[in-house]
């Protein structure tokens, strides 16, 4: 009998066309819960249960929704050592300092910020014109589905991650497809969802949840009448499916695919400070065996004896720091492929490669190089992504070769120059700067593309294909959650007819308003 | 020998394919210039002037790009008369008040309130996290390739109207794609544009025109690297066919397709004022033949003696009234095709239907009716648009089964409510806005939908498939421009490297910038 699903408020059986268990990637045993493959029929359900409910959130104050959500964030604290136990044995990630005391409080966080964010209301960008009587604000966009990445089973979570929080505070119910890799992790935030739902007044199906679809199905989903928008992380394969259907039936979908997150690191900061810049490399690259969306799986360097001994010193680094674990054999035969494919294409390897060689699924640290006029030669498959503890450098012959290669570049979530701080990379930086910018979502100096803070000045986004728009950042609020909204315009509407936040009177008695033409937290006089 | 392109800064011989020429829809005669129909390698051409011209735009200050557009819309007033005669001859639209004084003034209004709200920066979202050191902001997200409408020559025009404005206004090039029924027009702006560039020194290939392509040509322009994104209004086959090839391109395609409009009018508001809704409707319906996009295609009206006497009154009414020219024989050809749809369907005619009624390209001033049963039955079918001098009557038989045939609406540009102003058509109310708010993207009450104040609040937009995304509008400033940004994150990066509009001092000394949770329009302290 496998797990029951959560639609329309109860947990009830599937109707499943199959079952799966998730995997202990550190011992490779299957865990023992059985988790069902919905049908049509259960996405159908939840659906329906997601239009009724999403008609009812829009009656809902912010202020409701906000208490929903820092309900749910203390009864994730209270539930914290069961959630971890379960995403330490589905995930194999560290329970401390990693989920215990870095994700889980990053999720909390989120979710607090995210009630804020609603209560504020500035994600609104309501703007009044009271001569014409035109009033306009983004509210709810309609049920969010949300398929969240197997890297991040807090954070990123289909139930309790940045996009979940984010649909929610902008007012819209959440369809679940949980990470195939952590069903359990998904099903404890479900039951904790519904717990601080019921607690505080949420309609039936605000929070709904699905383990596991077949690909028609999750296609047939995202593309559905009653569907808002729809948050996808993970495989750009996957994504671009799901993509091909909602873009199909005009319904937003915001993907997060895959980025090799370029680091250019210049001469005269490899003069400057050439060890240093070692160790930040190999920090942010084999952390959590460099399965982060943000790792720095590309490093373009420019020849010479600095960036020789950069490519000496890390090759040891490489060899002599432990081989972390993998999240599942999926992620250990995906890096291994990705490497073979850019080995084919002609890069050297630097450090021994061999899967299993740490606990679990796993592979030894990766370090490849090529040239630039290798790089330039395929810049396709050049740019394949080794999602894990990986690395390509790529050794250009000059500046201007670097530039070349950068803007060959596919869109990215990251891009970073290192530079000296006595000027003397200035004309370099000058060159690169330009490509590199327009083909990025976050600019980054000195500094290492991992740890993406919760900021409301972060953009986790970028062009095509690490993203499906660059408009849009999938962290930090407010700005993540105008995704989730529509915008929905009252020309000539009656003033007792109006949504509270367009009234003539402030709605919170500080939020900002853009009235007739000037930025204001008053009434409208 | 054609007329030549506009590419990279200077008139030159396309590389063409084929010739047209466009018609007086009035006197049904071909005018006399012939215009190409350009080749790959013109786009090729463009392309690559575009990506250069994108990058100097990068760097040119957000004051001189104003300059150009005012510069722009003072030109376009000193070649006015120019301008409406060539209009007037293409499109068959009146000189006065339409051309010279209505649409050209909003035109050049428009290019003038985009130049404000590049200046003023609104539109940026300037977002700075001064601890973290993040900063971020919307700037240009590349050439914008821009395919303007048949019923707008000057206001939407590919060269004048509201997507050059905002694009311009964003800081990016365009490469427009002219209207084939208009290109005369459309030359006379990139000559006046062209001029107005040089005048403020603008980059070569600021503005760019081809007149016509083929339609593989034209999905390929949308899906090229170096495109930014598109703006397309126009058919919805030809838009889903560029949008289809953007999407898999991943680039950002704004679309506004169809929309039927619906207007609602309940029995209170006929018992009240019912001669006064008869006329206004009647004049919202038949202005400019009805060629607008938010022309009342579709009135739900509930069975009563009211209804009778409203459709009563409208029949009267079309009949009497003269019929319009119609923009093109394409537009004579589908209006009867659309209305030939509905009748198959089952509608019945309350007016006689034939083309040729009124000067040159016409039809006869249409009516149909239908019950609400009718269009329960079919609704795709019976939302097929009409477009010109039409409106489809559904007579629901209650206002519940009015409340059902909203339920099963189309994503729309507008619905309007009208209801009584004691209060009597209230519980209607408040059972008939939930389903249409949720389909459109602005709502009205007691007033046709048609004029689209240029207002700041204004939404021009809403659900696929009145357009491809309900986030944004077409119409409106700063919001409009918002489509054509991009988020740039700048995290750790050095001050002196920063856009301006990101450092501590305050670009314009009263920009609004989110500066550490707090709007304000001071300096970083």
């Amino acid at each position: 009998m496998s797990q029951p699903v959560l639609i329309d408020g109860a947990w009830r059986p599937a109707d499943a066309v199959s079952t799966f268990q998730a995997t202990n990637p550190r011992t490779k045993e299957t865990l023992p819960d059985e988790y069902p493959i919905s049908s049509w029929k259960d996405c159908e359900t939840a659906l329906a249960a997601a239009e009724r409910a999403a008609a009812v959130m829009r009656t809902v104050e912010p202020e409701a929704i906000a208490l929903f959500l820092e309900t749910y964030a203390d009864l994730i604290e209270e539930n914290k050592d069961a959630l971890v136990q379960m995403a330490h044995a589905e995930t194999g990630l560290p329970v401390s300092p990693r989920l215990a005391d870095g994700e889980l409080p990053r999720t909390t966080g989120q979710l607090r910020q995210a009630a804020a964010a609603a209560r504020e209301g500035s994600w609104r960008q309501t703007t009044i014109d009271s001569k014409a009587n035109i009033r306009s604000y983004l509210d709810g966009i309609g049920p969010v589905c949300v398929f969240g990445p197997n890297n991040f089973p807090f954070a990123f979570g289909s139930i309790s991650g940045g996009d979940f929080a984010a649909a929610i505070a902008a007012g819209n119910p959440v369809i679940a497809k949980a990470n195939s890799s952590h069903p359990g992790v998904t099903r404890l935030f479900a039951e904790i969802a519904q717990t601080a739902a019921e607690k505080t007044g949420m309609p039936a199906g605000i929070v709904q949840l699905l383990y596991r679809l077949g690909h028609a199905d999750g296609e047939r989903l995202v593309a559905d009448p009653r569907v808002g928008a729809t948050g996808y992380t993970g495989s750009r394969s996957a994504g671009l499916a799901l993509k091909a259907a909602a873009d199909k039936a005009g319904k937003p979908i915001y993907l997060e695919l895959s980025s090799v997150n370029p680091v250019v690191i210049l001469p005269g900061a490899l003069a400057e400070r050439g060890a240093a810049i070692a160790d930040e490399f190999t920090g942010s690259c084999l952390m959590g065996a460099g399965q982060f969306c943000t790792n720095p799986g590309m490093v373009v360097l420019i020849e010479g004896v600095g960036s020789e001994q950069l490519v000496t010193a890390l090759t040891e680094k490489f060899d002599a720091a432990p081989a972390g674990t993998l999240l599942s054999a999926a992620v250990e035969r995906s890096l291994g492929d990705s490497l073979g494919k850019l080995l084919k294409a002609g890069a050297t390897s630097l450090t021994s490669l061999a899967t299993g060689a740490g606990q679990g699924f796993s592979h030894t640290n990766a370090l490849l190089q090529i040239t630039g006029e290798q790089f330039l030669a395929d810049p396709e498959t050049m740019q394949t992504e080794a999602f894990g503890n990986a690395s390509l450098l790529v050794m250009a012959s000059s500046v201007e070769q670097a530039a070349a290669i950068l803007g060959h570049l596919e869109g990215n979530l990251t891009g970073c120059i290192y530079s000296a701080t006595t000027g003397e990379d200035d004309n370099a930086y000058a060159l690169l700067e330009p490509p590199l910018r327009q083909r990025v979502g976050r600019l980054l100096n000195d500094k290492m593309p991992t740890g993406v803070a919760v900021s409301d000045a972060m953009n986790h986004g970028g062009p095509y294909p690490a993203t499906g728009h660059p408009g849009y950042t999938a962290v930090g609020l407010p700005a993540a959650m105008v995704r989730f909204g529509m915008l929905q315009c009252y020309d000539n509407v009656r003033p007792a007819r109006l949504p509270r936040w367009l009234r003539d009177k402030n709605p919170t008695g500080s939020a900002w308003r853009r009235i007739d033409g000037t930025w204001s937290q008053g009434d409208v006089s």
